[in-house]
C-alpha cells in the first residue's frame, strides 16, 4: 500500500483533505469546517461549536506549565474561538486522559484552573469524559455558545476598503515561551538556580494565562458594530491575515508602524536577537481577535481601548506589509504547525 | 504536598469529585454532568451534547482494530449517547492526535469510517482539531443532537412498577473482544497463522462495529411512547441498572431467564469457561439502550422487534437478579473502569 508521510501535507493541508470528503446534510448545520467555530441553527439564534485538543509534549511542557494555568488556558482558547465568531461562549465539555503518575491532587489543580476560567468567562462545565492515558496528559475541550443571526462574523465577509483591526498587543506570548524554554535549560543545567521571571512577568503571563477577548465582543455590541469578518490569531497574525484574505477573496495591506508591540516585547526581542515584527507576525499564541469593519463604522470604535487599526483590505489579492522604510513585502504564513 | 493515587477514586469517583466543584450559571444550561448527554435549552427544543475520548492502548489496540472500524465506532458510541436521551444526533466534531508513524493513507482510513457512520446516522461532521501526538492515536468526538422538550429521557425518571427493557442482545461484544485478544496471542506466537473468525463474526462484529440504536428512538416515537428513564449500557448492564436505580431513587428486579443472550454467545461462553450471565451483566461494550416505560405503555411496544422486558422497578432500594434457580442475588457494578 502507498504511504505518504503526514508532514508532506501539514495541518492545513490535512484539514483541507478532510473537508473535501464531507458535506452537510442536515438543515440545522449552517457552517462546518473552515471557520473558528461551526454554526448550528437552533431557531431564534445560532449556536456556535468549537473544539481544541491539547497534548502533553506537543502543546505544553509540564516542566514549566503549572497545571492550574493549563486548565485555565484550555478553556480560554476555546472561548476565544467563540469570540472570533462575535459570539458569547456558554458551555464547555472537558475530556481528560490521565496517566498513572498523575495524582488526585494534580487533577484537582487542573480543574481549579478550569473553574477559574468558567467563572471569568461565565461558562458552565456541562460534561466530559475521563480516562486513563498510557502516555501523557490529554485535554480535549469543546465549547458551545450563542450569537444573534444578524451578528455572526465569518472569516469570509471582508470587503475592499474595510479597516483591519487587531486587539491587544502582539508577540508577547512568543517571547514568554522563549523565556520559559531558556529558564528550563538553565534549570536542567543547574537545578539549584531559581529563575527570576519578575521583569518578564508580562510576557510569561501572556504565554501561560492567555485571556479570551470576550470583552471586545461586548464592546463591539455596545458600539453597534458588527465586524464584516473576524478570526482569532492564536496561530499567528500572518497566517490569519492570509485566511481572511483567501476566504473573503480580497487583498490586505498592513503597516509595520501600526503593529501594537509592547516595549518589553521590543526589549526582549533585542535580547534574543530576534525581530519583534517577525514575532508579531508569526509568533502565534496571541489569543487576540483580528477583524474588519466598514470604514463608516470606524468612528464608533476608535475610542475603544485595545483595538488598533493596522491596515485595510484591497481590491487586489496581494497580502502585503509596508515596512517603516516605505518598502512593501509579501506576507507568508508560518503559523504554528503542530503536525510538522 | 499530599499525594492520593487516582485508582483510589476510580472513574466514577473522579467524575463525582469534579461534579461537586461545579454548578451551572447560565439559564440555557438545563443539565450538566451526570447523564448520557448534557442538555441546553435553545428555545423550541433541547440541544443535547455528549463527548467521548478514545486513546490507543486504553480503548483500542491497533493490532486488531482496523482504522476504518475505529473511525466508525468513535462516531457510533457518541450517537448512542444522544439516543440514550431519546434524542437524534445531528452533528459531530472530531479531534485527532496523530503520531508520526501514521501515514496520510491511514488517516484517510479513519475518516472513511467516520464518513460511513455519518451517512448511516445522518450526522454532519462540522469541525474538529488535528494535531500531532508524541504517543499513540487519540480520537476525541463531541456530538450534538436535538430532542423535543416533552420527549427527553433522563436517568432519573423511573418510577416503581415501570417495566425495564433492554434493546438487542447482551454479552456478544465482550466475547468478541476475548476472541480478538486470543487471536492476537496466537498471531504473536505464530505469525504465519491466519485467524479463522468466520464462525465468530457475529461476536467480533459487535465489538468492532457497534451500532447506535437510533432505530429504537424512532420506533418509540412512532409508538407514541416516551421512556420514563433511559441510559446507554456501554459500561455494562449491571452498572447502568444501578445508575438508573440510584438516580431515580427506586429499586430494580431483573430475571436471568429474561436476559437476551444469543446462542453463539452462550456457546462461546462455554468455550471460554465463563458465565454468559456475567458477560451479559458486566461485559460492557454493548451499545444498547436500557429504559423504563409505564406499564400502561407496554402494549404499544410489545411487538417492536429487539426490545426485551427484563424486569421492573420496585419501591425498595434493592437492585437484584432472580436466577433461574429461583434464588435472588444482589447486583453489583463492575463496569469498564479505564482508570483502574
Amino acid at each position: 500500500m502507498e504511504r505518504t508521510e503526514l508532514n508532506t501535507l501539514g495541518e492545513f493541508g490535512l484539514i483541507d483533505r478532510i473537508k473535501t470528503k464531507f458535506s452537510l446534510q442536515n438543515p440545522e448545520s449552517v457552517l462546518g469546517i473552515g471557520d473558528d467555530a461551526a454554526v448550528i441553527d437552533t431557531g431564534d439564534r445560532y449556536m456556535l461549536v468549537s473544539t481544541d485538543m491539547l497534548l502533553e509534549g506537543v502543546h505544553f511542557d509540564l516542566a514549566y506549565v503549572p497545571l492550574r494555568h493549563l486548565g485555565y488556558k484550555s478553556v480560554a482558547v476555546n472561548v476565544s474561538d467563540i469570540a472570533a465568531m462575535n459570539g458569547i461562549a456558554k458551555q464547555i465539555t472537558v475530556s481528560v486522559g490521565l496517566s498513572n503518575r498523575m495524582s488526585v491532587e494534580a487533577v484537582d489543580e487542573i480543574y481549579e484552573g478550569i473553574k477559574f476560567a468558567c467563572e471569568d468567562y461565565q461558562v458552565d462545565l456541562i460534561g466530559g469524559d475521563t480516562t486513563s492515558s498510557r502516555s501523557g496528559l490529554v485535554i480535549s475541550v469543546t465549547v458551545t455558545g450563542f450569537v444573534d443571526k444578524d451578528k455572526v462574523a465569518y472569516r469570509s465577509g471582508a470587503k475592499p476598503n474595510d479597516i483591519l483591526c487587531v486587539t491587544g498587543d502582539l508577540g508577547a506570548a512568543y517571547f514568554g515561551l522563549q523565556i520559559l524554554e531558556r529558564e528550563k535549560q538553565v534549570f536542567l543545567a543547574n537545578p539549584g538556580m531559581q529563575p527570576d521571571l519578575e521583569e518578564k512577568s508580562y510576557l510569561v503571563g501572556k504565554q501561560l494565562k492567555p485571556e479570551a477577548r470576550t470583552d471586545i465582543v461586548h464592546e463591539l455590541a455596545e458600539a453597534g458594530v458588527v465586524p464584516t469578518s473576524m478570526i482569532d490569531i492564536s496561530d499567528g497574525l500572518a497566517s490569519e491575515i492570509i485566511h481572511l484574505s483567501t476566504q473573503s477573496g480580497v487583498g490586505v495591506l498592513i503597516f509595520e508602524e501600526k503593529l501594537p508591540i509592547e516595549d518589553i516585547t521590543m526589549l526582549t526581542a533585542t535580547e534574543f536577537k530576534l525581530s519583534p515584527v517577525t514575532a508579531a507576525l508569526n509568533g502565534g499564541e496571541d489569543y487576540q481577535l483580528l477583524f474588519t469593519i466598514k470604514q463608516s463604522d470606524f468612528d464608533k470604535i476608535k475610542n475603544v481601548t485595545d483595538i488598533t487599526p493596522i491596515g485595510y483590505m484591497t481590491e487586489s489579492k496581494a497580502v502585503e506589509l509596508v515596512l517603516n522604510s516605505g518598502s512593501k513585502v509579501g506576507i507568508t504564513a508560518q503559523g504554528w504547525n503542530h503536525l510538522q
